[in-house]
C-alpha cells in the first residue's frame, strides 16, 4: 500500500509538471493561432478514432492543417470485420476498408500518410519524429494539437513457442490474411483457438464456418469474461453442439511444433491440444509506448489517462480509442474499453474541443456489447455482478425466461435476461441476455434508460412496439422491469439459486423449497431433488390446510411468474416464503450440474 | 364556442355532484372493508387491461372478492393475433386464448362471467346489472370497486348496405371464425378491405398469404394515418409490389350485392370495386355506452374521462383500456390509444391504487407502434410531424436512409428514419422509421429515450450494440441523433424538400440547387431537374473559383451525409448554404412524381 502510495504522489508530481509545460505549449500554440496560423493538427493512428476525429475537424475548421499517421497500410478499416473476412463471410477485402487515403484527401483535405509510424513526440518543441516503415526515413512533423489514436495491440503472451509459425493474432487486415493464406496453404483442418472473448468466439464461429474442426481454450472457467458466468451457459452449449472443443479453465503454458507440421498447444492443466493452426485472442493492450516515452501520465488500468474531454496530462495533446483510459458510466471506476463506438465519439469529442465549438465531454462507456455465435446471440449493458461484487456495490438481481414475441405467434424463441439494480431506488445497472431473437434490441433499450439514469420502474413502465411477430404487450423489457419494480416495492421477496443456501435446504427442517409447477411439468423436465411438489393450482386448498408457519419456505416454478404469484398466496396467508427468480430454468443455467447434490 | 362553453361548465357541475356522491360511496366502502368485509371489486371486460387488474389485484390482495364480467365468450384473448389466425399464420384458435376462465379461478381465484354483458350500473347503491347473453337472465352485484374496462367496437359505418351478408370486422375471435368461415364456404377469391390502418394492413397482407386477390380502399391520401405520409411510401410501393389494388384518398359510400353474389364496394369517387368479401377496418370506437349511462365524465375525445390514477369521475369506479381517455405523453392532448401494452399497464395501475399499495399513476402514453407489411416494418413512437403541426408546436425534421447493420457485413438492408425534435433544446419529440431489419429496435431505444426526457445529444451519445451483423459503430440512432444535434448547435443549416420554394428554385437566379454526388451515380440513379453537379471529391477547387457570394445553395447527395460535408465547405468559404435532408433518397420517397416539376 506504501509503495502505491509513493507511486501515486510521483504521479502527481507528474501531472504538475507536465501542466505547466502544457501551459507555456498553449500559448505558444494560440500565439500560432492568432497570427493567421492555421491549426496544426497530427492524428496518430487512423482505424476508427483518428478517422473520426478527422473528418469531423476538417467540417468544424476548413482553414486546418490535418494529416492523418497509420502505421498500418489502410488509414480507417472494420477491424470488427476482420473474424468474418477470415470466415468467408466478408469476401471482398475491398469491403473492410472504410475509407481510402484518396476519400480523405477528396473530401476532407486530409493528409494520409500510411505505413508511416510516428516514433518520437517533442512535447517541448511541439513536434513527432515519423519513419516510413518501408524505407525507414524519418521525418519531424510540427503540431499545434496532437491526437494520438494508437489503438491496442493484440497479445502475444511472452511463452514458449509464441513466435512459432502458424500462430497468429487477429487486429489487422494483414493478420487476417495471413491467416486465410495460412489455411490455404497448409491445407489445414484443425485450429486451436486461446481466448473465449468476442474475438475468439467470432474466429472459432467462423473457422468452424470454413470447415476447421475448432477447439476453444479459455483460462477462465466461462467464455465472455465480462459476462456473469451462468449467463454464458448457452454458448458453452452452442459451442459444444457446433463440434467444438471447449477446454474452460485451463490457460496456456506454451506451443510446441509436432511432427507432423503441426502445432501443440500445452496448457497449464498438462493437456496437450494439435491442431494446424492457432489463433492467439487473449485481449488488447493499449498501445502507449509512444505516451509513455512523452512522459505523458498513464491511468491505473495502464492507458493513457485523459480528462473528460479526451485532454491527456499535456493540454495539447489528446488521446482516443482503445488506447484512452475512460470512465465507467456506472461504476465511475477507470476502464479501458476496445470497443469503435465509443472510439468514434471520442474523436468527434476532441475536434470540437480542438475548435472551441462547445465544450464537449466524454460522459464515460457503459460497456454495451454484443457477439453473435452459432446463431446465438449475446449482450450486455451496464455493470456485470462480478464487477458489482469486486466494488461491494449494493445491487440485486433479477432473472428473467421469456419469449422475444408473442408465444401465440409462431416461432418464439426464449431468451434469457439478467437485471442487475439498485435495491433501494431501483436504478438500473447493468443487464445481460442471451438468445436467438430479439437479444441485442432489449439491450440496447436498457442501455439508453441507463444511460439517463433511469430506474426499474421506468422500464416497468415503458412503451416499447408490440405487434405479434416484434414483441409481448408487456415487452421483455416491461417484464423484467415489473419483477425488480416489485422487489424493490418489498412485496416480492426474491432471491437465487446461487444464494440459496443448499445444506441448509437438505438438512434444516425449518426450510422447504416448494415446487409449484404441474406434476406433468416436473415429469418432463424434471425438478430440484428434494423439493415439495404443491401445484400453484391447488395451492390455496393446501395451503388452507399447511400448518407449519414458523418455517421458511422457498418457491420456485419454472421461470419465475407463477413462483411470483404463489409466494404472494404464501405471504398473505402468514407464512414466510421467498421466490427463487427464474424457477428451474435458471435452476439448469447455473447449476447444471447441481441436481444431484440437493 | 358559447355552446361549447357551455357544455364544459355543465360537465364540471356534473364532475362536481359526482366527487359529493364518491365521497360517501367511499367512506361506505371503506366501512364495510374496516369492518372487516371483504373488498368487492367487479372488473368489466376482461381481454387486456380487465386480466391484468385482476391478477394484480390477486396478487397484492388475497382476500378480495374479485369477478371478471366478459361480454364476448373469452375472458381473455389475444385479439392482436386476429389478422393472423385469418390468414393461418397461427393455425389453432387456442393458441389466442391468454388465459381461460379455469386459470383465472385456479391461479387467481378470479371468478369469471364469460358471455355476461353488464348493462347497467347503479352509483349510488354500488350494484352493477349483468345479463347473461345467451338466457336473458339478469342479476345484481355489489361492489367497493368497478373497474371498467370495455374495450372499443370496431366501427360500422351508417352507410348503405353495410350490413350486408360478408362485410365483417375483426374485432374477436368470433369475428375472425366468420370471416374463415365465409372464406372457406364462399371460395371466396377476392376482398375488399377498408381502411389502411394497422388492421386494415395486417388483413390485406393475411387474405394475399390465404390467396385472395386484395383490393385497400382508404379515404386520406396514406396508409397508416398516425405516420406522416411521406413515411408510409415504402408501404404503398409494398402493398403494390404484392399485387394489392391501392386505392387511396377515396371514402367508401356504400356497398352493394353484385349480381354473381359478391359484393360490391361503391366509393365518394365513383368507383365500385367488386369481392367475395369486405373487410371493415376503419377504425374502434371506445365502448362508453355504460359509463355514459351512469352519468360518468367523457373527455374530449370521446373516452371515458380519467384522472392519472385511470379514476373517472366517480372515485370508486375506475377505466382502463381502448375506452379510457389518456394524456399524450408528449404533446399533452387527450387521446385514445387502442394498444395492448398501455392497457395492461392501466389495469396494474388500478390494482395498485384500489389496494393501496402506492401512488401508482399512468404517465401517458406515447403511441408508440408498429405493424409488419410484406416483409417491411413501419414503426414509430412519439408525436408525429402532422401533430405538432395541428399543436403549433416548434419541431424540426431530420431525415435518415441508413443501413440497419455495418454495410461491409452481407445482408444490410436500408432503413428510413424520421426523428421530430425542438430545435431549441434538442428534446427528442418523435420518430418514425421503415424498413426490412431493424426497424423497431431503433424505435423502441428512442421510445426509451422519449420516455426519460431525452435530447438528441443523447441519442448522439447512445451507447449501443455494435458487431457488424447487428449494428454499426455509429448506430442509425447515433447518426440521427448526430444530425440533429448539429442542427441544434447551428453548425448544420438544414431543410426538406417539402419545404423548399419549387417555384423560386426554378425562376429566382439567387438560389441555386446544388447536387454533390459524383457524376456516375446521377447517370445511375437520376437527379433533380434543374440542379448543378458540383461533385464533392472536386468542390474545393470548384468554391476557390466560385464568385457568387451572394447566392443561396441548396445542397443535397443521396441520403445526406455528403451534402453535410459540402455545406460545410460552402460555410467556411463564405458561402450562404442549406443541405437538404435526406438527399435524393428523400427527394424519391417524398415526390415521387416531383422531378418533372423542377
Amino acid at each position: 500500500m506504501l509503495s502505491l502510495g509513493r507511486r501515486v504522489a510521483f504521479r502527481t508530481a507528474t501531472i504538475k509538471r507536465a501542466a505547466r509545460s502544457v501551459t507555456i505549449g498553449c500559448s505558444a500554440s494560440m500565439a500560432t493561432e492568432a497570427a493567421g496560423g492555421k491549426r496544426r493538427v497530427l492524428i496518430v493512428g487512423g482505424v476508427a478514432g483518428g478517422a473520426s476525429c478527422a473528418a469531423r475537424l476538417r467540417r468544424m475548421d476548413e482553414q486546418a492543417e490535418i494529416t492523418i499517421f497509420e502505421r498500418g497500410p489502410y488509414v480507417s478499416f472494420a477491424n470488427c470485420g476482420l473474424p468474418y473476412f477470415v470466415g468467408d463471410v466478408i469476401k471482398e477485402q475491398s469491403s473492410l476498408l472504410v475509407a481510402n487515403a484518396a476519400k480523405f484527401n477528396k473530401w476532407f483535405n486530409v493528409a494520409v500518410r500510411e505505413s508511416t509510424e510516428v516514433v518520437a513526440i517533442d512535447r517541448a518543441a511541439k513536434t513527432v519524429t515519423a519513419r516510413d516503415v518501408t524505407s525507414g526515413q524519418e521525418s519531424v512533423h510540427p503540431y499545434d494539437y496532437l491526437v494520438l489514436s494508437p489503438g491496442g495491440n493484440a497479445i502475444r503472451p511472452p511463452l514458449p513457442g509464441a513466435d512459432l509459425p502458424g500462430i497468429f493474432v487477429v487486429k489487422t487486415i494483414p493478420d487476417a490474411n495471413a491467416i486465410k493464406a495460412w489455411v490455404a496453404e497448409k491445407n489445414a483442418k484443425s485450429a486451436v483457438v486461446v481466448g473465449g472473448g468476442f474475438i475468439g468466439l467470432e474466429m472459432v464461429e467462423n473457422l468452424v464456418h470454413r470447415g476447421l474442426k475448432c477447439s476453444l481454450v479459455e483460462m477462465l472457467p466461462q467464455v465472455m469474461p465480462p459476462y456473469d458466468p451462468e449467463m454464458v451457459e448457452p454458448a458453452h452449449e452452442r459451442l459444444r453442439a457446433a463440434g467444438v472443443d471447449l477446454h474452460l479453465g485451463d490457460g496456456v503454458a506454451g506451443f510446441d511444433r509436432a511432427p507432423d507440421g503441426g502445432l501443440i498447444v500445452r496448457t497449464a492443466g498438462g493437456k496437450a491440444h494439435a491442431a494446424d493452426l492457432v489463433v492467439l485472442a487473449i485481449g488488447v493492450r493499449p498501445e502507449t509506448t509512444l505516451a509513455r516515452q512523452a512522459g505523458l501520465e498513464l491511468g491505473s488500468r495502464g492507458g493513457i489517462r485523459v480528462d473528460e474531454h479526451m485532454r491527456t496530462s499535456d493540454a495539447a495533446i489528446f488521446a482516443v480509442g482503445d488506447a484512452a483510459e475512460v470512465k465507467d458510466f456506472v461504476t465511475g471506476e477507470q476502464t479501458l474499453i476496445p470497443l469503435a463506438g465509443p472510439a468514434n465519439r471520442q474523436g468527434r469529442i476532441v475536434a470540437d474541443v480542438i475548435t472551441g465549438n462547445e465544450p464537449s465531454r466524454f460522459r464515460g462507456s457503459q460497456g454495451t456489447s454484443v457477439v453473435g455465435l452459432f446463431g446465438l446471440t449475446l449482450a450486455a449493458t451496464g455493470a456485470s455482478e462480478k464487477t458489482l461484487r469486486r466494488l461491494g456495490a449494493a445491487h440485486q438481481k433479477v432473472y428473467l425466461h421469456i419469449n422475444n414475441h408473442a408465444g401465440y405467434y409462431p416461432g418464439a424463441k426464449q431468451i434469457d435476461i439478467k437485471l442487475l439494480f439498485d435495491p433501494k431506488d431501483g436504478r438500473v445497472l447493468g443487464m445481460q441476455s442471451v438468445g436467438e431473437e430479439g437479444v441485442e434490441k432489449r439491450v440496447d433499450v436498457v442501455a439508453m434508460a441507463i444511460q439517463k439514469g433511469a430506474t426499474v420502474f421506468d422500464l416497468e413502465e415503458a412503451e416499447l412496439c408490440y405487434a405479434p411477430q416484434y414483441g409481448s404487450a408487456k415487452d421483455p423489457v416491461n417484464m423484467v422491469g415489473m419483477v425488480a419494480a416489485n422487489v424493490v416495492r418489498g412485496m416480492h421477496p426474491l432471491t437465487t439459486w446461487d444464494e440459496l443456501d443448499l445444506q441448509q435446504l437438505a438438512t434444516d427442517p425449518g426450510v422447504v423449497l416448494v415446487d409449484v409447477r404441474e406434476p406433468s411439468e416436473l415429469d418432463k423436465v424434471g425438478k430440484v431433488a428434494g423439493a415439495v411438489n404443491m401445484p400453484l393450482s391447488g395451492l390455496r386448498q393446501q395451503l388452507a390446510k399447511l400448518q407449519d408457519k414458523d418455517k421458511k419456505y422457498y418457491v420456485y416454478c419454472q421461470v419465475g411468474l407463477r413462483g411470483y404469484v404463489a409466494t404472494r398466496q404464501f405471504l398473505q396467508n402468514g407464512f414466510d416464503a421467498v421466490n427463487v427468480s427464474g424457477g428451474f430454468k435458471s435452476f439448469q443455467q447455473q447449476l447444471p450440474d447441481r441436481s444431484a447434490k440437493l
